[in-house]
């Protein structure tokens, strides 16, 4: 069976990419509210063409595309997916528009083509081979494609509360997935948390000259240097009391693991420019350890009064920094809010205002639960290389609102690579690897139901 | 003949504001490279027609306006000044074009009206009083009109340093001048130097997604955060070994005429929205000794990263500070720039930039000197208000080059009130200050002349 299905995919690349142009034609950027029900609505038509039980379900903010078609088995894979798009802007640095996709050498280019279009048209490609081929689907197939991801996914939390039933299942497929810079298979199991912060502070009602206040007025920008400066020194030791308390080391498989995975360190240094790397660390598994199962506190902005050409000596009345702190499991955004205020108060710090712009939890797969063999098994079928099974990442994502809510163990897969560029202009996917991404996912489905 | 003198200038007062009309009229930023040379020349025909020999002097930037008119007495006496202005940005918050000289309600409305071209126009003013009922100045008069007050006045220092003969005279009226909130003459007598820099970080070639380098990439936001907390802490203490070493307390004279100033403390408070001053300094003569007699460190400018709105979860390879130092005697830039970069090396810091964006040195004229009782009888004549003397100001000007070179006191005299708004949208004179200036300037050359 899976030799015809894979003789579909390789014959209809054509229509699948047609489809994709479709999609990728569609603006739909949450940031902006630029064409967010017309994409809902497009991709509810796409699974309904595929025999679909779809639904439209507004929140208060994008609205969510739920779908479901039943399967041979009893078993139901989740496809965990979004429509919205990172904003296009640089708009100049695009060689072709970013809302009207072209093909050059072998790679799709637009916005969302990676991120994540390609891979909800990939897996669609996959299903369109399957009930050609097989008349059904090995098992239930359940879509929650959401149109907020690109801003913090900010209702997906409430809406998978309000909604566990109509979602259970037993497996998802996360959105992402692909090949890593040398074409092998990537299998993204964890994602570390986030607790995204705002710290701000006023010292006066308006800037001042320099000259008449420098020694006497309180200034906004001394005042946020010195509360960050309260966080992290450069020993790299955060000090809110008992941010540490929570952090739960890797396991013995992870890091096994971790061991495995090709040493990134030269590439980071020579694309980045780099001397070397924090607390001395010089690469191999310690520097992949510590890259994504430490907490970090990063300072992502700060802006504070004059920050034009030459010098202009004002003092500032106002200041602000935009702080991330990514998580590891056991910890949670919500306490390590707690810390920081209690923290900032503990430091005098009383004037440093808190605004939170997002946070989600950290979660991981268990590296030894049968859908990553599943998953690892399919991979080494379509990319004839060994995956690397990657237990965590650095970055965060809404995973855990599905393993809290749903209980399930979420797995990857996809048509990324080291070339496809999301969120940056010329965003693009490879053709070859759209394919591959496809026979990848009808493999998922045949091995999950089967089970 | 004093009587004579001021009956002229109440009578002529439409001239002088057709002459300020067409000078403010000509545009002349030195920051946008506006009108200078245009302006300078209008002000040499001004001069000329009052019989100066003028030379326009051109240097590596905008040209000095050299003028001397020989008097009676074989007095000498400078007067400084500069034809250029600030930006007129922010173009929409101004009533009346900026370049559009309007007068509303006794005031006199211009970009450059208080800041300087008021002051030049109203010494003309006093000069064509003089030279209309006396025939000829009581004492030798040069004129020193640079073009780049407003961007640090880069090339004064080797200009006066070059011409000391040219230039040489007994006593220097500074640019500014006026009256305070309460309409009392002010006469300021010393400025704070200033060291004026921008510290830079760059951690990496290009910026990181916080996921991926969070842990274990240097962040240039952070490098900066420290570099400035090792300046100064929370007790407002400046760390750079040896800065404090050169500073000279207020002599007992100058503590007693700051003591007869009015305390600013509830204006501030109320102007600012201050719930109080740094180091719990409650006003009165500690709160005016504080603000000027002391050195400070001022960040006047933070910018890295993500400034937008919400949040980006990016690792800056950029960081930058603009920080001014008000230096006073004898503190000069030349070293406190030698004391920043051994601290920071010696701090681990030696990946921070130093830019060196402007410095003046700290300047004061001795307020026992009789160019000064000169200046404080004539401004008692004028404004039958007692007369405060301000031994220093908070700001900072060329003022040292002058006492440096040439050897000379130095005073202020001119139009400037509270209202007057210098740098800022709605620039403006009063119409009865513009006379009273004149009528003070005038006093001033025939008490200076007669000794």
């Amino acid at each position: 069976m899976i030799k015809k299905i894979d003789a579909y995919i390789d014959e209809h690349l054509e229509e699948s990419i047609h489809e994709l142009t479709k999609l990728c034609a569609q603006p739909s950027v949450a940031a902006q509210n630029l064409g967010i029900d017309a994409c809902a609505n497009l991709v509810g038509e796409m699974l309904k063409k595929r025999g679909f039980m779809v639904e439209i379900v507004p929140t208060a903010g994008s609205p969510v595309v739920i779908a479901e078609r039943k399967g041979r088995s009893n078993k139901t894979l989740i496809s965990y997916n979004h429509y919205d798009v990172q904003p296009p802007e640089p708009l100049e640095l695009w060689e072709s528009p970013a809302f009207e996709p072209t093909v050059r050498n072998g790679r799709f280019y637009a916005r969302g083509a990676a991120d994540n279009k390609g891979n909800i048209v990939g897996r669609l490609y996959a299903i369109d081979a399957i009930l050609n081929e097989d008349g059904e689907l090995p098992c239930t197939v359940k879509f929650v494609i959401e149109g907020e991801e690109e801003i913090s996914s900010v209702h997906l939390h409430e809406f998978v509360k309000a909604n566990q039933e109509r979602l259970a299942g037993d497996a998802c497929v996360w959105e992402i997935g692909g090949v890593d810079f040398s074409g092998a298979p990537i299998q993204m199991i964890g994602l570390r948390g986030i607790c995204y912060v705002e710290l701000s502070v006023q010292s006066a009602s308006d800037d001042v000259h320099s000259g008449t206040g420098g020694s006497i007025f309180p200034n906004a920008a001394w005042r946020l240097v010195w509360a960050l400066n309260s966080l992290k020194g450069p020993d790299e030791h955060i000090q809110l009391p008992g941010f540490y308390d929570d952090v739960e080391a890797p396991t013995e498989k992870e890091k096994a693991l971790m061991a495995k995975l090709p040493d990134k360190a030269e590439y980071y240094k020579e694309r980045y420019n780099l001397k070397g790397f924090l607390k001395g660390i010089e690469g191999g598994l310690e520097l992949a350890l510590e890259a994504v199962y430490q907490p970090t506190c990063t300072i992502c902005g700060l802006t504070s009064g004059y920050q034009g050409l030459g010098s202009k000596t004002v003092l500032p009345a106002k200041a602000s920094a935009k702080v991330d702190f990514r998580l590891v499991p056991n910890q949670t955004p919500e306490k390590v809010l707690r810390q920081l205020r209690a923290h900032l108060d503990a430091e005098g710090f009383d004037d440093v205002m808190i605004t939170f712009l997002g946070g989600e939890e950290p979660a991981k797969t268990d590296p030894d639960d049968p859908i990553v063999r599943i998953a690892v098994e399919a991979a080494e079928d379509v990319y004839e290389q060994p995956t690397q099974v990657i237990p965590m990442i650095g970055g965060s994502g809404p995973n855990f609102i599905f393993q809290k809510y749903l209980g399930v163990p979420i797995i990857s897969s996809g048509s990324g690579d080291s070339e496809s560029r999301a969120h940056a202009p010329n965003e693009s996917i490879s053709l070859d690897l759209h394919i591959k991404g496809a026979k990848h996912f009808a493999r998922i489905l045949y091995a999950f139901g089967k089970k």
